[in-house]
This record gives C-alpha cells, structure tokens and sequence, in this order.
C-alpha cells in the first residue's frame, strides 16, 4: 500500500522533535534488522523442508522480507540516513533471538515462521500506532504483505491433530519464542533509551511497558489456539 | 521471431501443436527451477559475505529470483500446469551445475553470481526469439528485472586491479562456470527431446545448436572484460 500525503507535509502533523526523529530513524533501522535477520532465519530453516513445496514457500516468506527491507531503506534514505551503518546496533538482540529459538524439525521452524511473523506484525501495529503520521504509514506499507505465513496452519494443524506428543512439544516451543522475544525487546529497549521513552511517552500509543507486553500475550494465546496448540 | 499476424490473438500467430505446448511448459518449469535454486544458491554463498551490506546485496538478488519464480508460475498456472511437480525433472542438471560450482571464496562467489545471471540471460533471450508471443512476454518480463548483480563488477574490478594473482585465479573461475553451464545445458537438452526440437526447429531462432553455444561463449568473453578478468 502506497502510504497517501495530504497536502501538509506530514512532518508538521506532529511536533517535531530532533530525539522524535532520531527514534523513527532508529526504530525503521531496528525493523530493517529484523527483515533481515529473518530472511536469512528462513532460508536456513528450509533446509528442513520435507519437499520442493516447503522451500519454494519459506522462500517466498524471506523475499516478502527482503521487500519489506526496501521499503524501509527507501524510507530512510529519504529522512536522510544510511540503513546499513544505521542498523548494526541491533544486530546483537536479533541474532540472539534467532540463536536461541533454533528450530530443530521442520514443525519448530513452521511454528517460529508464524509465531514469530505473528508477534513481529503486533509490535510494529502498537509501535505505528505512536508514530507520527508519515512513519506509521511506512511501517504500515511493511505489514500490508502479511498473509505468506497462512501456509503453516494447515500443515500444523494436521500433524498436532495426529499426535498429541506433537501438540504438547509445539505448545511449549512455543512459549518458549514468546519468552525470548520478549527478552530480546526488553534488552533492545533498555539498551536505547531513545526508543522507550518515544514509545512510552506517547498519549494514544503503547502508553505503559507492561500493559503493552500483556497485550502481546493475549494475542499470542490466541494464535497459539489457531495453530491447534491451545 | 515468429511470424505475428497483426489482430490475431497470439496462440494463433504460431500453428500450436501439443508438442510445442508442452516444450514451452517444460521450457518455463525448466527457468523456475533454475529460479530457486539460483536463490538458495545465493543465500548459502551469501555467508561469504565480508559484511552485512554484501549480505544484504545477496538477499535482494535472491529475493529478485524469487520475483521471477512467481511470474512463471502465475504463467504456468494459467497454462493449466502444477509447477512444482513440474520442475522437479530439472532438479538433478541445475543442481549439478551448482554443487560443481561452489564458490571458495567471496570474489568467486560474485563472480558466479554475474556470470551466472548473465548466461542464463542470455540462454532466456535466445530462447524467448523462438517462442510464442504470449510466452515471449513472459520470458523477457522474468529478464526486466535484471541489474541486481551490478554491484559485483566494482567490487571485482578493484579486487583484480589490486591483484594480478586474484585477477588470473578469477579468469580461470569464470571459464569454468562456462564450461560446467554448457555440460549442464547440453545434458538437460540430451534428456528432453521435446525442447531441443523446439529450439532447433525454428526458424529465425537459436538455429543450430553450436552456433547458440557459440554465441554463448562470445557473450561471456565480452562480460569477463567488462569484470576486468579478460
């Protein structure tokens, strides 16, 4: 979706401030990580695809990443900033989320694929919601590919409704992600003061840290019941 | 070209036979394959990479595959053929060519990257001379979005000013992927009957056999040159 400007230049919507700005640059840097560390997360994981069609699939999923990346990097150039240098710093807590929620079959990995795309789409939609108009609308235009992950809840649904070991397993897998996602965008905010106090000083926005991780668990239970894990 | 009968609708400008129809499907899961293997290729030599910025070059290369992958299932889709089983007889010669060209290091993996890309441009080019019109515009839209692979020739040019040893290593590289594309080439048209009497076959298109390969290896001397390796 092409992101609209009425006629006032979308800057002025908002009160611009210079620790505003550099929180926008760096939360689309934090993002552009994100897309990818995942495209190269996916492409590993499809080595355990069982098929053509599993990794032809997980390869569409790391190319929407890969456009959603240019998205952001266009975005940037125009705010005036150089996406690689800019995105180093976060390097640290993605590779650390990646690292440690290492799927070991390809069930784990379709679960991360989901949960993890799931819980990403969440963060971005409170983040925009926070955002001045022009910067919501970016991170908007990056979510408007979702869907590609539609493709796991078949194939995870018919392998937890044969087997209730596999259910059991999958279930704790995945609160596992949403555990280490959590500490990972705990550590992200801790370590860039910059983007907590953007985020949490926002009226309309994710106003208190707490309510804002409690809002992600309620719709992570309830992907978790989409999957047929709940 | 194929003679075109101006008004006419395309499947008319050429006498369709089942044989023809059945090359140009095998002719486009043939490109498809060749698409995602080109991107898993991409993203395995992509660990090469000396920092994230030649990382991210390759995921956009290989995300662009991807791009081309959907247009030739969109069109094989329409054609009224299932893609995936439809690739797989092409698996083990585009496999082969890759294992036997696994890059060692960072320069031969760009170097295999624009010289891959660029022969199979080529080959696409040739081929699409010899087709339908409707399966022409899906072959020359799959070769629009060519251009990814500029980035190589800076960065393999320096390397080759920098290195008279580098440059010589480079040039006996790219001879090889040559070699080892036309042995692949010449064995997928050895095993599939129905293509090479398409190509050869007509008319004004690829001709005889040697002089497309001739023109093949013409191409490619003049890209060495342009990498500095000639």
């Amino acid at each position: 979706m092409t992101p609209t400007q009425p006629g006032a230049s979308p800057e002025q919507t908002v009160t611009p401030t210079p620790t505003r700005h550099a929180a926008v640059d760096q939360l689309f840097a934090l993002l552009a990580y994100g897309e990818v560390a995942a495209f190269y997360r996916l492409t590993d994981e499809a080595r355990m695809a069982p098929n053509l069609a599993g990794r032809i699939n997980m390869a569409s999923m790391a190319a929407a990443e890969m456009n959603h990346y240019e998205i952001l990097r266009e975005a940037l150039a125009k705010r005036g900033v150089d996406i690689v240098p800019a995105m180093t710093r976060y390097a640290s807590a993605l590779e650390n989320y990646h690292r440690l929620t290492t799927p070991s079959t390809w069930l784990e990995a379709l679960v991360k694929t989901y949960i993890g795309d799931a819980l990403a789409a969440d963060f971005y939609l409170e983040i925009a919601d926070a955002l001045p108009d022009d910067a919501a609308d970016v991170v908007r235009a990056v979510l408007s590919e979702t869907g590609h992950s539609q493709f796991v809840v078949a194939e995870v649904k018919a392998a937890v409704t044969a087997s209730d070991k596999q259910r059991h397993r999958l279930a704790l897998w995945s609160r596992r992600l949403l555990g280490e996602a959590i500490t990972q965008a705990q550590y992200v905010l801790a370590e860039h003061d910059e983007l907590v106090d953007f985020v949490v000083s926002s009226g309309e926005g994710i106003g208190q840290l707490t309510e804002f991780f409690d809002r992600l668990q309620n719709t992570h239970n309830a992907r978790i019941r989409e999957l047929g894990l709940g």
